[in-house]
């Protein structure tokens, strides 16, 4: 039988648990959130120097601010306590690589029904992410933040460059 | 001034930028989409042995499977070439602590509005868990999925234990 990459993740797994310090506290320890997108070359702990415990890491296409983004970060800031947001978008990102309207109509295609939901394409990364900090801005729900700022990395250099 | 720890993490991240080799592919290299909790101590690439490139990564309050893993999931599938998927949830987690009743009528107490979403909370892990992996089952959206398996991570000792 083939082993999946499943497998191998839980093998690795293994190895990990070996040398595990835990349980560490439940509330993140330097009481931020971060909202970056599902990319598979963007390590945030690594790039951005987090140990764990410290900071909710909130992921999905395109680092966007959705309604499950409002729901987690409201969990966040009310029930742990986090007030520091980052947003992390990046360059060389799938989102800026197709329309809403051809991902749906491919959808169609195939299974003769179309998404009720928004695929959140973008042809601009730096207004895309400044859309997400207005959605966060406006929301009626995220009441505790003391800063909000939202950063492109860049996957060629792993440096974050600020878009305000 | 005080720092922020959002200054912090920029400084790391100058720290990082300087050993980083990049850029890799887009697609990731092991096609396989993680999907888990966002909680602070579960270090995703880590725990389950991820290099940078091989995997897509996304993470909400509670790793609950809701429109916009649906979304993310969609676009990791049918633009980027995954096709194996995990689901982490995890011991101790916030969402055990709390209901949506309350959660809601806490919001309504201080501004006045009930959030038009579910907040998600759960009382029994692994039964969440499955709810979760029947909803990405019965989506007719995730149509190109080779293995769906479901883990939570144990906070104290590391290790992932399948649900099935």
């Amino acid at each position: 039988m083939r082993m999946t990459v499943t497998d191998q993740y839980l093998a690795n797994n293994a190895e990990y648990a070996k040398s595990f310090n835990g349980p560490l506290p439940l509330p993140p320890s330097k009481h931020i959130a971060i909202v970056a997108c599902m990319d598979a070359r963007l390590d945030v702990y690594r790039a951005l120097g987090i140990n764990e415990g410290e900071a909710h890491v909130i992921r999905n296409a395109g680092g966007v601010v959705t309604a499950d983004e409002i729901r987690s970060l409201a969990i966040s800031q009310r029930l742990l306590g986090t007030t520091e947001i980052v947003l992390i978008h990046h360059t060389d990102c799938g989102m800026l690589t197709f329309t809403d309207d051809d991902f749906k109509r491919d959808i169609q295609a195939e299974i003769g029904q179309k998404p009720e939901w928004a695929a959140e394409a973008f042809s601009d990364i730096d207004e895309d992410l400044r859309q997400s900090l207005n959605r966060i801005k406006n929301s009626p729900y995220i009441t505790k933040t003391s800063s909000l700022r939202g950063f492109v990395f860049d996957v060629a250099t792993g440096l974050l460059r600020e878009v305000s």
